[in-house]
């Protein structure tokens, strides 16, 4: 085996973590908070209960909600300003992908200076950030795990993948809770980003034993509890996912992922699409490309999914990709790519860029921009 | 579930990782490095490399070598006073557990004064370690990953368990090519060293779903592993059981151990007897004590070592014991404890002194010195 890189954040799990905030915040010598968050997690009353955390353990704090979903270049220098002139000297972020993103990208302007665009790619930030807490209100971006960081270009309509070791946050704190107030719709897109992650993360070019016994897991646990978690909201399930989402996350973060994360990126860029909504889409079509360079592990992938151990390798791929499909079906979620991109001419522009994104790296098969049209042909 | 905290090091691992060590060094802010191993790693030859490493760096390197099997606190208060007299600013170790525990234990002092023997317990360490980078010589005890020091303060013959967040190195860099100059007892001390942690974990009263995967895995690539590892020296054997090692290190670093390894080290103060060999004599015997409270998960860790899973949980739980003894018969290696123990009659202080050991109150089934003299009359 090739030298491979294994990093995580320190990880505090589980249900009422969220009250291990402010000794944590102290840990990293936190006085002035930068504290992230948006609209819709306010909405739910965990910004008012962080508030109250901070205010009751007298550590200051500068709110910022100005996020997005697919959050957006000016967001974050406009948070990156806010943050040095308010003389803030950690970052904490309460949220989805989105919120948390956004505190990254802050975070790397506060500490790097620049333009957000200058870096993106892998390993292209050379100075430290602020330190930083994040703690995940979905069970799917993982972003609070992750090296990995999404901006939006807006002038170019990219989703730019930023990816750097400091990226990682220094402390996730991971509480199943916050997932009660989620939507049924917002509880599946993240699952099955989740999902997304975990079966890219396995057969990416990059990954290793380490990667690979969590991205096995976390497919497991959402193929399991993805059902309950969204139809009855049970903590039960919810914590499953919560678990399934941090697995994936410590998958991807260190093994990459692959063409489908690049195709979603640049959707995401050019037609402002939810991120999660991409995957139904295009995961199954993404597995049938990929399927030929990686039998062995597509097989494992769809024994897990079939729960059938009968078939040979190649058959429990291939039944494994229909019953995901299925499952699709079942949750009532669009599959078609034709519902998400308004005009069909958009698609070689998608494809062209999608072939730029650092996800498309890590891909097991290499895919031409030609390719990825062919795989956007069959979900059209 | 209870909050649960989950932290490793950053991780480099393959053949040919330690290759990384200068541009790691550097990283953590290295001028001035103290670099700890001992006179066996110097015979393989590793220790000349590492100096190569930094010297070809331009890393200053002032080398300490005065480290015993079971460290003495005596070790880590003259390495400690060299450290801060030359003004180093990074901590380097090569080699097993013991120059890893020595290194720890100097890094304890220098950053935090008085002795060794204030900081034994859990979480009574209050300020920062030096940098600390530590490479494995021994796929065991990863030391490299935990959280644990263990150091015998001489005067009461005890080997004091040391757990803190801070003794978790900043890298650990795992490079499997390092067991190739390792005898094939050591290899096996080791290798059962990782699965007594990885047994001990899996039923600790603090495993969590994060360490619970580790754990298993680390079971099944070292029952796979460990013959072809000790006996040829297989290279691709061998860095199976790293990963078996590391896994098992993640794990027990996060949940904490038993009473296996709180007899342990209470056997290893008294009698000096190199920590590996008690796990034959002893776990066994403590798996079966353990057996009434967590029949279940003895029963998933049976079907693994017994690759059995025709019978019930409980059936294969007992299975899986056994199996274990005949493998520790076929490889060769003692597993009676009078043996170890010159003089019966130290049994009651090596049991009594066992109850004060940390890893003792994470044990799934409580023990009193009496339940400890009962294993240990069993294993005689």
């Amino acid at each position: 085996m090739i030298s491979t890189k294994f990093a995580i954040p320190d990880i505090i799990f589980g249900s009422g973590s969220i009250t291990h905030l402010a000794e944590c915040a102290k840990r990293v010598g936190a006085q002035k908070i930068f504290f992230v968050s948006d609209s819709g997690v306010e909405e739910s009353g965990w910004v008012d209960l962080v508030k109250g955390i901070l205010r009751a353990n007298n550590l200051e704090c500068v709110y910022f909600n100005d996020v997005n979903s697919n959050p957006r270049d000016r967001q974050v220098h406009s948070g990156a300003k806010q943050y040095l002139e308010a003389r803030c000297d950690v970052i904490i972020a309460l949220g989805g992908g989105s919120a948390m993103d956004t505190a990254k990208g802050i975070g790397i302007i506060a500490g790097n200076g620049g333009q957000i665009r200058d870096y993106e790619g892998a390993n292209r930030i050379m100075r430290p950030l602020p330190p930083m807490i994040l703690i995940p209100s979905t069970a799917g971006s993982s972003s609070d795990i992750s090296q990995f960081c999404i901006i939006t270009d807006v002038e170019r309509e990219v989703k730019m993948s930023i990816i750097s070791r400091s990226l990682v946050p220094n402390i996730s704190i991971i509480d199943p809770q916050l997932l009660i107030t989620q939507s049924r719709s917002l509880i599946l897109a993240a699952g099955i980003d989740a999902l997304a992650h975990a079966v890219e993360s396995y057969v990416s070019k990059l990954a290793s034993p380490f990667t690979e016994m969590q991205a096995l897991k976390a497919i497991e646990l959402i193929i399991n509890n993805i059902k309950p978690a969204a139809e009855d909201r049970d903590l039960k399930a919810l914590e499953q996912m919560s678990i399934a989402s941090t697995a994936a996350g410590m998958s991807f973060s260190n093994a990459g992922l692959g063409s489908l994360h690049a195709l979603a990126h640049s959707l995401g860029g050019i037609c402002d699409v939810l991120h999660g909504w991409v995957h139904p889409v295009l995961l199954p079509e993404v597995m049938r490309y990929n399927l030929p360079s990686c039998v062995g592990k597509m097989g494992e992938i769809g024994r897990i999914i079939s729960g059938s151990h009968i078939c040979s390798t190649k058959e429990a791929a291939v039944l494994g990709i229909d019953c995901l499909e299925k499952l699709f079906v079942e949750l009532g979620i669009n599959t078609r790519l034709r519902d998400l991109v308004p005009e069909k001419e958009t698609l070689k522009k998608i494809c062209v860029t999608a072939t730029h994104d650092a996800c498309h790296l890590t891909n097991p098969r290499p895919a031409t921009w030609e390719d990825l049209m062919t795989i956007c042909e069959e979900a059209w």
